[in-house]
């Protein structure tokens, strides 16, 4: 059984992809990177990609002249990188719930809440605007509803009271670095199982 | 200012009843108990009560006429105790919206879930319906809403994959045992003060 390959879809800064490409380069994680792809020509996630030799593939949505062209490009692109594992970090557009079928079990996204708390868009403000002393992080399988995949992992995140949500938005980034390799890690390792909707994560098996 | 003075209600074995009684003996939380309010007089609460010589208040449905007469008389048990703040530990009967409004700021409620999750009866099983790999226990401020009310404290509690309902509901009630006594203290201390929906805790002020 060969190494799992990695395709990352990413928006923006990719600090949650460079965390991931930290731990493969270190080989906490073992797999390779077969790709990152991004909707926006800017991100800086493209930097950190060409910085370790990572194939970029940009499918941006003011390329095509329709939606459904630019979906039949994002999921050519996503079965072409012939990855094992799609890991959603920061990408901003929302999957059609054809194409996240068509991945069901092998994409994965990261969510600055304690889901189902707070799913959607400004989880953070959500939490601050409700009042939570407890607040965190999610990695999830991605289906076709908004944040109510399965869960893989969870970290929780104390609120201060004097938070802000940029805050509290960095402070549970430090948890999502750590719990998305780690997420990532347990895919490669064949470490997840589902069973009803709860993810059982196996020990490490040494061979 | 004067000690505070605590009623719990409670309908059941009254564990929670028993973590704050022993925060008060040990001197932890500066109050003294008005009595015990149940619904239930086979309550095994009741006999904790007893044997701290705190009075019990038996308010049972089924000696009213109608639920109108209930409620009355539970109001005036409520009133005539004193108390400054009013405990549900395990009580189990829901309070009408009109009671809740005339003691608003002097009830507290535990929930065995990270509200605003899994509210409502059964919360642990919820949980593991759900396949979350965080849950935990609540101490609120009581709202006309079901477990709606402003969040004191929280306290995350890790969800194990061969648990149950009911070691989940043992390990979470550890920690129930934890904070509720210090919702308490915290109360009695004066140390909570409510800005928007959130519930600012002050630092020990020592005079």
């Amino acid at each position: 059984m060969g190494m799992k390959r990695i395709a990352v879809l990413a928006s923006g800064r990719g600090s949650n992809f460079q965390a991931i490409i930290d731990r493969v380069c270190d080989g906490t994680i073992p797999a390779e990177f077969a790709c990152l792809i991004t909707d926006n020509p800017s991100a800086y996630a493209i930097k950190r990609a060409e910085k370790h030799d990572i194939s970029v593939s940009v499918v941006s949505f003011s390329d095509y002249p329709d939606r459904e062209s630019y979906n039949q490009a994002l999921e050519k692109a996503m079965q072409e990188s012939g990855a094992d594992l799609f890991v959603l970090a920061g990408y901003m557009r929302l999957l059609k719930p054809e194409t996240v079928r068509g991945f069901a079990g092998k994409m994965i996204n990261i969510h600055p809440a304690l889901l189902p708390s707070f799913s959607g868009l400004h989880a953070q403000q959500q939490a601050l605007d409700y009042g939570v002393k407890i607040a965190g992080c999610t990695v999830h399988f991605v289906d076709e509803g908004m944040d109510t995949g399965l869960i893989i992992l969870q970290y929780p995140v104390v609120v201060l009271s004097d938070d802000t949500e940029e805050s509290l938005a960095a402070r549970i980034m430090e948890f999502e670095h750590l719990s998305l390799p780690l997420a990532v890690k347990l895919f490669c390792e064949d470490r997840l199982e589902v069973s009803g909707r709860t993810v059982i994560i196996h020990d490490h098996q040494d061979e």
